[in-house]
């Protein structure tokens, strides 16, 4: 790995981008990332064009646009041509009026046609993140044909990933035809000697890129045909865009696992309003639900005020509902995305989470006595006349409660996608706070069952 | 997407794996998952062979360690042998002695020579991930003679990702050259003719699957070669091998940041008494932790019985804490594992967290406050003639245990990478866990500092 030493940023841009020049464009990319947006902008400026839109094309690019922006007009359009119209596409997202308007006008007639198709499409749809360039021959060319039109589109395409065989009357796709495959066909064959038996598989632009990301893992494809309604190939899902959109994915997933809105950028580019924004909505929100146990205790005040020593507990108690809940939520989650269990599974899962729970809530009830017996015997502390009754109440109380948390947590993701939202939105906090409030329910009514006559 | 309808186990095997012998590999895989080993044994051996041995290289395929080990020994070389010796040294991970051994000894000499050295390498590892399948040419080639290599081994590998040129004189990897600009070279010519100018990227077998997945999506590659300590091609990491061992991953951080070990198979498959020890490990610990909260309480018993007002909110205080900090390491967790920050930035992160958790911490105190005003006022409950200082103790409280919340959490990956762990190791309930002993303690200090001579 040849990591690119960051540059003082006292150096000429110039300088820079000579030194930088002949290395590959990811790493120019996390060179320009340890850069202002200005100090980017000028090394982009003082590269050679082609390698200045190598560096564009890249998603990993940070404050992209703001670069953009920054570019003199009468460059731009000649950059912005030469991008990939995808890129382009999610470039414009990030600008704003007018600047956008502006660049758009900049554009020649062919990429703005693609930019604004592809803008039709909704972010989390295949359209978004589809490119329009592959390479597609008619059914009645010869393999010889085929070959010296790759030759020829070799130059202006990044990347070719398979040859998508057309209908030659519909323009349908009707076969892909991986590289390897045209090599070994004969050349003067028609190209569908060389084509495999089956369909290709393809995707609609409207579909979901979770599935079209869930196809390319599943075919081990490198690259996934858009077709429209009536089959025509309107761009690809390349296996490089797929993986750059599984990590972001990944991302989101685990900020909201946190507890939080997912964050548009990396941590360190977000600025403080926006931090605060984003995690104080679900903090707020799980803040007033656990109101709820402020108001749960308020009901048992006189239990509380009878029995002190039941509040030593709380805590205890409590977390470890939360945490058995965290557990079944973190399993079912990746287990609904992969498809390993489905929604009508729900009760196998209930089924299973519920001796679970009893048995782990009983791990974790005989620890609880022992220590009360522990710390009773050897006189660290006095849990009072009544204290195996007390030890009772903990036990207790913790096989219920564990028990409540990994059937409430293995349920929640059921739920969310039962009613429409990502399994992947329920939150370990969520699950904690959800559990908490009936965690303290059971444990006072387990405190009264046992304790009533003694110390309730 | 082509379903395929899971048949009744009542089916005869041979029945099904006609009607599924023409359909995509990971098809069949899914319809053999939905069945018990001994019938998916019985389905593959009613495949013809070719097919049943893309299926077996298929890791998606559940119980394959089972599966094979019920199939007839007499035919079971034929398989083994087939299968890409990557996929077979997988599958010995899975069989115990003496049953490896035997199938060992009924592998040819040079898919057994792949195994063993395929074997040696650690789980975590790139050899491990490997494949050993890939396309070799000399230096001194022309781009005729490398064709029609390519030709005659397409019939033997799957998939041809790029070709590997060789020093001729010492073997060592000097070039890759993708099959496009193989195609658009003049037959005559020299093949390093076609080659890009710059030394292609490589790995050595013990570097960390986590490195080559991170050179793969930085650079958009298919595959990535793996070279020894003198540059000999000993295989390639290719970018659905990389895409699986990725979701893997994905997988186990989100189940160890939902507070247990990853499991090693799908929810559905993993046995009871396993589930109970996969997840009872972390809970007992963070029970053991946790005890501490009572050991806190216990400390401040005399505050307890003197203020049992303070007691309504030990949960809601408690589990702010707690959620701002599950926040906070899922932030750092992901921004760690994307190399957008890294070790060296812990005080950057720091400087960040503070004025971001005051700011928070200063939100829910005054929703806290507030709260207790709204109760007090209208009659909702009495929280007793000093409610304005219990209310400035529960805002003041929040603001230090939400800012305490989000600085240990935010650091705790830092101190996990520091000491050698991967930071996705922190897992929401253990901040939780962490918070919540401290939390208790601000929450009984900053009591003390306001309620001293009044409640206290």
């Amino acid at each position: 790995m040849n990591q690119i030493a960051t540059a003082p940023a006292s150096v000429e841009p110039a300088v820079l981008a000579a030194r930088l020049a002949d290395e590959r464009a990811p790493d120019i990319v996390e060179a320009l990332n340890a850069e202002a947006a200005e100090v980017a902008a000028a090394i982009l400026l003082s590269l050679p064009q082609e390698r200045a839109v190598e560096v564009l094309d890249q998603p990993e690019l940070d404050c992209a646009a703001d670069i953009v922006e920054m570019l003199p007009r009468d460059r731009i359009a000649g950059y912005l041509s030469a991008m990939s119209a995808d890129r382009v596409t999610d470039l414009f997202r990030e600008i704003e009026e007018p600047g956008r308007s502006d660049l758009r006008g900049r554009l020649d007639a062919e990429t703005r046609g693609a930019v604004d198709r592809l803008s039709a499409y909704g972010e989390e749809s295949v359209g978004s993140l589809m490119t329009t360039e592959f390479v597609t021959v008619p059914g009645n060319w010869t393999v010889r044909q085929t070959l010296e039109h790759v030759r020829h589109v070799e130059k202006t395409r990044e990347t070719i990933y398979a040859i998508f065989v057309l209908d030659p009357r519909t323009g349908a796709l009707t076969k892909s035809v991986p590289l390897r495959r045209l090599i070994s066909g004969e050349p003067d064959d028609n190209v569908l000697s060389v084509a495999p038996g089956r369909r290709p598989l393809a995707v609609s632009p409207t579909a979901s890129r979770e599935q079209a990301a869930r196809l390319i893992r599943k075919y081990d494809l490198l690259a996934l045909p858009v077709v429209d309604a009536v089959g025509h190939v309107i761009g690809i899902v390349t296996v490089d865009d797929m993986i750059d959109a599984m990590i972001e994915k990944q991302t989101q997933d685990v900020q909201r696992f946190g507890g939080m809105e997912a964050l548009p950028e990396p941590y360190m580019d977000i600025g403080f309003l926006t931090m605060i924004r984003k995690r104080a909505g679900w903090l707020c929100a799980l803040f007033l639900g656990e109101m709820m146990t402020a108001t749960a205790m308020q009901g048992f005040e006189g239990e509380l005020e009878k029995a002190i020593v039941l509040t030593l507990f709380i805590p205890l108690i409590m977390s470890s509902g939360g945490n058995s809940g965290s557990q079944a939520t973190s399993l079912l989650i990746r287990a609904l995305a992969l498809h390993q269990v489905r929604l009508r599974d729900w009760w196998r899962v209930a089924v299973r989470e519920i001796p679970t729970g009893i048995v782990l809530g009983a791990i974790l009830g005989l620890i609880g006595v022992v220590r009360i017996v522990v710390w009773q015997k050897a006189g660290l502390y006095d849990y009072g006349p009544h204290w195996p009754l007390v030890a009772a109440t903990v036990g207790a109380a913790l096989v219920g409660i564990v028990t409540f948390g990994s059937l409430a947590g293995s349920m929640l993701p059921f739920l969310l996608q039962r009613i429409g939202f990502d399994p992947a939105t329920a939150s370990a906090p969520f699950v904690a706070t959800l559990v908490d409030v009936t965690g303290l329910v059971i444990y006072f009514s387990v405190a009264l069952l046992i304790l009533r006559g003694t110390l309730l």
